[in-house]
């Protein structure tokens, strides 16, 4: 698949994103030109996943620095400041984002006052460069995560954290990517992943893209196939780990790190080490986006409920680290105790 | 509610079922002059619910006994046993179906050889005795359940339990509206139950109806919004409790089961005597319906899956005794031991 399709192409001048929004019935690349576009599309989901998040606002900033680029270095400095400001508004959970901004606004602090053509240039390196290790990442994270997966296993995930969340190859699907790359034979259990249907719609096309033996269930089944003796195995993604190992991701993870102690069963967080945010020293203080009722009450512009019900839509929940079973990082599986382990994996890099 | 709209209405030689696969945005009846239309209204959920289900079976009979009532008292009754077969291989999991077809054919049985019109009334006054009695059960099941809720309580359910799923007033449903009724003040939380959202459009349309304060979360969310104090209770219905207490209910049900222990939340079953079928030792000789892989792959006709991937749909899943607080039923709340206590109850009839 990775051939085929990527969540998103850098030309050089324009940020092509595949319309997450519109798979698996259409496939559709929306074309950013300008960094409000980019915004935008995070903002309404056409482009999601914490790492795909992270490397499309680099490349926002990137189209924001092009077009003010005809301006002095000063309010140039000033206008690509607000770029980045206004990308950081887009989504408040994935921390990828704040950490890629964070990395592009180094780079403008560090170059301030140059000519502002040199500026853009260093800009659309560092871009390349966090897509380029992202891509690189997830690669290492199949690798050092595929010796969990054993023949026979079924392996249950949530949401898509795969090529689509990515730049490339995925976290927890790269897992599974890797594994089967492999030759080892296992089934995999996607969930559906209410209200945006991501497992439904991403997940299982790039299983069925890839010939990977799976199963799509609704979420409220992961107890029953549990109980059944059909999962071994539980990987997910990540959209912030705190410094103690406390994980946000799609609602429903949590559900399902608790349903996977019940049954003794491993569970597993997929991510890069951009995920994690030092910052926090646990999951209360990761910010939990909530998003309009009318992902739960409409589908596809039909309506489903009464007008008039309440609606609860957060789109995260927080994992405590003592349910997570380790972390797979592209610096391997960090266990407990996750202040110490991950703290360490952060010093080597 | 119950003034303005039932799940089914018998006409004397018509039964009008308020289809349910249309709710909330129609309100239409089906009405139904042959036996074989509420076999295929059964079949396709236009009539849900264990006792709605029963209740509806059993004026299928009826229906039938009419469209052969003129035959030979021997062909009659061969052709309505025929009839009592058919509808009883509509849906497998509900006892409430087998339960309300035994009584309709002992009926059948003790007039053998009667004038066929006097069986047919027979029938009819057994149906309506059905009908009554599963109405009157609601009530009870509300009166010994209402106890259970406390002012400020948050309360989860999932599925429909409600009116709709019974010939009136409900179970699960029927708890939450007898302690409102009492003047109590809580928070319903209405999990929207995938794939068929019986949660969303139904139990969300009896709550706003009711004018229940009501939040309707999708099905992942139970975990986070437990984890977050939200829910002191879980109520939900049953379609087979086994002898020691195992009950099949909505797929979900066990999942949320798991989430209250582990949270230390009471779990309770709300369904009337003739949902526990006791020839059953326990929850593993249920059987477990399993529908059309396009109740996930498709919605509403649009189709949100990609084509190739597999799909299991359980109907239900088995929530086993040791997970559940209490059973709610017409002779109060029975506690554990099931085996024990259960039997008791039925003896005491």
């Amino acid at each position: 698949m990775a051939d085929k399709v990527h969540s998103l192409i850098w030309t050089g001048d324009c940020l092509k994103l595949l319309d997450q929004t519109k798979l698996p019935m259409v496939l559709d690349y929306v074309e950013c030109r300008r960094w409000d576009e980019v915004a935008d599309a995070i903002r309404t989901m056409k482009v999601r996943g914490a790492p795909a998040i992270g490397a499309a606002a680099a490349f926002g900033v990137v189209l924001g620095a092009v077009e003010y680029s005809g301006e002095t270095p000063e309010k140039f400095t000033g206008d690509v400041k607000d770029v980045i400001e206004e990308l950081a508004r887009t989504r408040p959970t994935a921390v990828n984002l704040f950490w890629a901004l964070e990395r592009m606004e180094k780079v403008l602090k560090d170059k301030a006052g140059e000519p502002t053509a040199y500026v853009v240039e260093a800009l659309r390196r560092e871009a390349e460069v966090i897509a380029a290790e992202d891509a690189k990442a997830c690669r290492s994270i199949g690798a050092n995560g595929a010796p969990l997966i054993k023949n026979g296993d079924g392996v249950l995930t949530i949401c898509n954290a795969g090529a689509l969340a990515t730049v490339d190859y995925g976290t927890a699907l790269g897992v599974i990517r890797a594994a089967f790359e492999q030759g080892k034979r296992f089934h995999v259990y996607a969930a559906e992943t209410r209200p945006f249907l991501q497992g439904a719609r991403l997940t299982a096309w790039e299983l069925v893209e890839e010939g990977i033996p799976a199963t799509l269930i609704t979420d409220n089944m992961a107890g029953w196939v549990m109980q059944q003796g059909r999962i071994q195995l539980v990987i997910v993604g990540a959209d912030r780990i705190a410094a103690n190992g406390d994980t946000a991701n799609k609602i429903g993870t949590y559900t399902f790190a608790v349903l996977a102690r019940h049954h003794g069963i491993p569970f597993y967080i997929a991510a890069p080490l951009s995920t994690v945010d030092l910052s926090l020293a646990n999951g209360r203080e990761i910010p939990i986006e909530e998003r309009a009722a009318r992902e739960v009450t409409e589908f596809m512009g039909h309506r489903v409920a009464p007008e008039g019900i309440g609606v609860y839509n957060p789109a995260f929940d927080v994992t405590p680290a003592e349910l997570i079973t380790g972390i797979i990082t592209e610096a391997g599986v960090i266990e407990p105790p996750y202040e110490e382990n991950l703290a360490r994996a952060f010093r080597r890099k």
